[in-house]
C-alpha cells in the first residue's frame, strides 16, 4: 500500500528510568522510527523547533504512548504532532486551482477514502480579470500581486471551509494539501511575479516549489500542514497538466497514449514510459463558452447535447441536469455544428446555407423555423433564448481547426499516426460532455475507433488526490517534468499549415476521416 | 578541505531564451548544483518559500551571475541567498554558552580564518541565580523559563554585537551559529523546560535538536542563519563536552586518552576510536573559585601561581595579567596547598600545623608571619588582602579527592591504569593555569609524566569552531553521543570508597604517587 504525504502511527515507549534516561524527544523519535513502515525506515527524522516543547509535553502527559503525526517530506520525515488518542481520520485536501473555478476533495489519509463529494467554488481572482493575461497585467499594478494572492487564498479557504462544514471536519485537522494549477495560477497563489510568463522567452519565476507550510500563504489548515504544489514545466504547461499525467498514468504507459485537456487553452500530452511530448494552443475559448455569444461553461442549464433526426427532421437537445436552458456549452456547440453539417445546413466551411438544390421538405422546415436573421448575421435557434450565430460558428471552426492541428503536429513530431495511439484521454468538463463521434464528424478529433477515447474528468484534481495518498509520486512528478519535451507552437510553421488545412469540415483532405460523409464531391 | 556549515559559491547561468526558458529558480538551482564541491554533489537542494521571491529577483537583477549562499543542512542543501558581488567573507559565530560566562569567536567560513580574538561576556542569567539548580528552580516559576531564555539570547546578542562592532562586521552578515553548552544551558536557551533534568531519573527534554533558524530563539543574525546546538548525552553530559571530544579528537584516538574539564562539575571522558566512557562529579567548586572565601575565577588579579622556596623560605606568587591581587583562583589554591604540604605547614589531611619538631627558623618565620587567627579559624596570608582559611583548604581537599576518585573510578571501570593513557587533555581555565606538578603533589592528578598532560583551553568553543568549518562533524557528534557510556557516580559504591581514600595528601596509599615526598612515615 502506498504511504500518504502525512501519516499517523501508534508509538509506545517505556517511561524514563535510571537505566534508560534517554531524552523525551529522542525517546519519541526512537519510538516513531520503530513504528515506521518499511518504505520509510531509515529516513532522517526531524522535529521543527517550534514543535519541540509541545511534542515533549504531549508525549509525557500521555505516558509515553499514543499517536505520532509525521510529514513525508522529500528525503526526510518531519515529526509535528503527538496525540494521546487514536484520531478517527487524518484529513488531507486535494485542490485544482483553475483560473475560473476551484474544485477540491477532502480525503482521509489513513483509509484513503474520500470524505466528501468534490466541491467547486469560484476563483475570486475573477474580480480582477476573467482571463490570465488580464490578471498578469493586474499583478504588475501596485499591490496587485498581493491582492491576487489574497484572492486565491480566500477562494481556497472558502472552499475548504465549505467542505469541512459539510463533513464536520475542523480545517485545523487537515494535515496536508496538494494543489494543482496552471503556471500563472501557481505564481499568483504563491505571491510571486508572473510578469515574465507572458513575455518572450516566457520564463516562469519557478517551476518546482519545495513543499512549504500552508500557513505561509494564508491557507488555513493545521498550523504545521504542508502545502505541496504540483510542479510546472514552463509558462504554458502547468501543474494541472502534470497532475493529469499522474492521473492518467501515461508516463508509465507501455503503448503511446494521449491526454487532451481543454480549458482556456487546449493542452495536449503524448507519450509513454520512455518519452513525453507536450504542447498547448488556443483551441479552447469557443469550446469553453468563452467566445460564443450564448456560450457558457458546462453547468446546469447548458445545452450539452443536440441531435437532428434526419428522417423526421426533428431537433432534440438536452441540458445539463435537465435544467431550463440558459446557454450552450462546448459539447453542445460541437454536437450542433456536426448535426448542422450532416443536415447540410452548414457547409464545409461551417457557413449557414440558405439555398441549395435537393433539400427535402423537412430540411426546409428546420431552416425556415430556426435560421433567423439576427442583426447583421444569421443565427440558428436551438430553443427559445438559445441561438448560435455565424460568428459563434466561425469561432468554433477556428477552435476545432486549432485542436486538430495541435494533435496532428504533436503526433507527426514523433513520427506516429493517430492509429498507433492506444488511448486518447479526454479530460475535464470537455471530455465528460463531448460526443467523440460529433467531434470526429467536425474533424476536431481524429477518426479513430470511439473506444480509443476515454473521458477522464478533472485529471488535475485526480492527480492531486493521488499525490496526497502516495508520497512517492512527488519524485515521479519531477521525473515527468524532466522527461517532457515541450513543443512551442507559436513559432511552428508546420502547425500554421496544418491549422489552415483543418478549417474545413471534416478537413481539406477528407480521406483522413473515412467514417465521415464527404459532401465535397457531391456538392453542386 | 572540509566544507563549512554555510557556503558561498560563484554561480553563472545563461540568460533565459526561447531555446532554454527554464524557470529562474530552477536555473539558479541548476547553476548552484553545477558549482558544488564533490562532497555535496547530488544532495537535494531546497529553497525556503520565504526566500523564493527575493532570490529570483536578485538572480535576475544580477544578470543570472553572482554568488549563491547555501546552508549544509543534514542530508540537504538550503539555498537562501544570492549576492551580485563576491562577498569578502562569510562570517559564522561559534559560542560556548557557560552558566557564568559566554565565550565566542567570529570566523570567516570562506577562509576558515578567525576574524577576531575570542571574547567573553557574562551570562545575564546570573541575575536569576548563580548556579544551575537555582536556575532550574527559577524556570518553574511563572514566566521564569521565558525570562531565562531571553537572558540567554540577550547575552548572546550582546557578545555578538561586541565582536561584530570590533571587527566592522554587521551581525546580519553572520550566516551560521554553533553553540555549545551544558544540558541545562541548552534547555534554557531554547526555552524548553529543564524541570526533569535534576529530578530522578534525570531525563532531558531533548538531547539532539535539529538545526533551526537563529531568529526562532531571538538570536539576531542573518534572517536565514541557522543555529546548530551541539547535542547532549544526558542531563549531566552536555554539548560543551561533546564539543570538547571533537576538539581533542579523543573519539578518533588510536590509544586511550582522557579529557578533563573542570567547571562547576568536573567532567571527564575516557576512550578512543572504539569506545568512550564519561562521568561527571562535583569536584569543581573549590577549584573554580566558587567555595573558597577569597576564591575567584581565573581572571586578571587572581593569584594563579604560588611557590615557597624551601631553602630561603621565601614565598612568591604571580597574579593573572600581573594585575593587583584581588583573590586566588583554582590553580593558585592548588599551588599554595602543594607548597604548604612540601613546607610541612599543612599535614597529610590538609590541616594547618601550628607546632611540630624539626622546624627550621625560616619555616617558623613563614608560619609566624603568615598564619593568622582569623575569627575562629586559622588562615594563611598569601599577600595583603588575600588569605586562605582552613575552611577553604578543607573544600579544596574535598575537591581534589573527588577529582582523583573520579579519574580512578573511570579508568578502573574499563580495566585501564593511568600509565596506559597516552594523553590527558586538561580543558578550560583550569587546564590553562594549573601546574600539573602541584596537582600531582596534592594527589589530585595521577602521578604520570608531566608530558602526558596537555592544556587545551576552551574545548567547548574549539569544538564549536570546528563544527562551523566542517559540516561532517554534525554526523560525528551524533556518533559520539551514541558511543558514549555514561557512568553514574551518585550511585557508585566504588567511587565513594575511592573518595575516602583520596582525602589525604597525596593519598592514603602513597605508593600510587612515587614522585611525591611521603611524610607519613617520617611524621613524629
Amino acid at each position: 500500500m502506498s504511504v500518504p504525504l502525512a501519516i499517523v502511527l501508534p508509538v509506545a515507549a517505556a517511561p524514563p528510568s535510571l537505566a534508560d534516561n534517554t531524552a523525551d524527544l529522542d525517546r519519541l523519535k526512537a519510538a516513531l522510527s520503530a513504528a515506521l513502515p518499511t518504505e520509510l525506515a531509515g529516513l532522517p527524522l526531524r522535529i521543527p523547533f517550534s514543535r519541540m516543547a509541545l511534542l515533549a509535553a504531549q508525549f509525557r502527559a500521555a505516558g509515553f504512548k499514543g499517536w505520532a503525526v509525521a510529514h513525508n517530506l522529500p528525503g526526510q520525515l518531519e515529526l509535528t504532532d503527538f496525540l494521546a488518542e487514536e484520531p478517527q481520520q487524518l484529513p488531507g485536501i486535494a485542490l485544482d486551482l483553475g483560473s475560473t473555478h476551484l474544485e477540491a476533495s477532502l480525503i482521509d489519509l489513513r483509509s484513503g477514502k474520500t470524505l466528501a463529494p468534490r466541491r467547486t467554488a469560484l476563483n475570486q481572482q475573477v474580480a480582477y480579470g476573467a482571463d490570465i493575461l488580464t490578471r498578469i497585467h493586474c499583478a504588475t499594478k501596485e499591490d496587485g500581486q498581493h491582492q491576487l494572492q489574497q484572492a486565491a487564498a480566500a477562494s481556497i479557504n472558502g472552499l475548504i471551509t465549505q467542505l469541512c462544514q459539510e463533513n464536520a471536519v475542523p480545517p485545523e485537522a487537515i494535515r496536508a494539501a496538494v494543489i494543482a494549477g496552471n503556471t500563472t495560477m501557481s505564481h499568483l497563489l504563491l505571491g510571486l511575479s508572473p510578469y515574465h510568463l507572458c513575455r518572450e522567452p516566457y520564463t516562469p519565476l519557478f517551476n518546482a516549489a519545495d513543499p512549504f507550510l500552508a500557513a505561509e500563504i494564508g491557507v488555513k489548515l493545521h498550523p504545521q500542514a504542508m502545502l505541496w504544489l504540483l510542479p510546472s514545466r514552463g509558462s504554458y504547461f502547468g501543474g494541472d497538466l502534470i497532475a493529469g499525467i499522474l492521473a492518467t498514468g501515461i508516463d508509465q504507459a507501455e503503448q503511446p497514449a494521449m491526454l487532451i485537456d481543454v480549458g482556456t487553452n487546449a493542452e495536449v500530452v503524448l507519450g509513454g514510459k520512455d518519452w513525453l511530448i507536450a504542447c498547448a494552443g488556443a483551441a479552447g475559448p469557443a469550446l469553453e463558452g468563452g467566445v460564443a455569444r450564448m456560450g457558457m461553461r458546462a453547468a446546469p442549464g447548458a445545452i450539452e447535447q443536440v441531435s437532428i433526426d434526419r428522417e423526421h427532421w426533428r431537433l432534440t437537445w438536452r441540458s445539463i441536469a435537465d435544467a431550463p436552458p440558459v446557454g450552450i456549452c462546448g459539447s453542445g456547440l460541437i454536437d450542433l455544428a456536426a448535426e448542422l453539417y450532416l443536415a447540410r445546413i452548414i457547409d464545409l466551411r461551417g457557413k449557414f446555407q440558405t439555398e441549395f438544390a435537393g433539400q427535402s421538405e423537412g430540411q426546409r422546415n428546420v431552416v425556415q423555423e430556426r435560421l433567423r436573421q439576427c442583426g447583421e448575421e444569421l443565427a440558428f435557434v436551438v430553443t427559445d433564448g438559445v441561438a448560435v450565430s455565424q460568428t459563434d460558428l466561425d469561432a468554433m471552426m477556428r477552435s476545432k481547426a486549432a485542436m486538430y492541428a495541435i494533435l496532428e503536429t504533436l503526433t507527426a513530431q514523433v513520427g506516429l499516426s493517430f492509429e498507433e495511439l492506444e488511448r486518447i484521454h479526454v479530460a475535464g468538463a470537455f471530455g465528460e460532455h463531448i460526443s467523440p463521434r460529433h467531434a470526429i464528424i467536425l474533424g476536431m478529433l481524429p477518426d479513430v475507433p470511439l473506444t480509443v477515447f476515454n473521458p477522464v474528468g478533472n485529471t488535475s484534481l485526480a492527480g492531486a488526490e493521488q499525490l496526497l495518498l502516495d508520497h512517492t509520486l512527488w519524485t515521479r512528478t519531477q521525473a515527468v517534468c524532466r522527461k517532457i519535451t515541450y513543443l512551442e507552437l507559436n513559432v511552428n510553421q508546420d502547425f500554421m499549415i496544418r491549422f489552415s488545412g483543418s478549417r474545413f469540415i471534416p478537413h481539406t483532405d477528407p480521406g483522413r476521416f473515412p467514417s465521415v460523409p464527404d459532401f465535397s464531391r457531391r456538392r453542386e
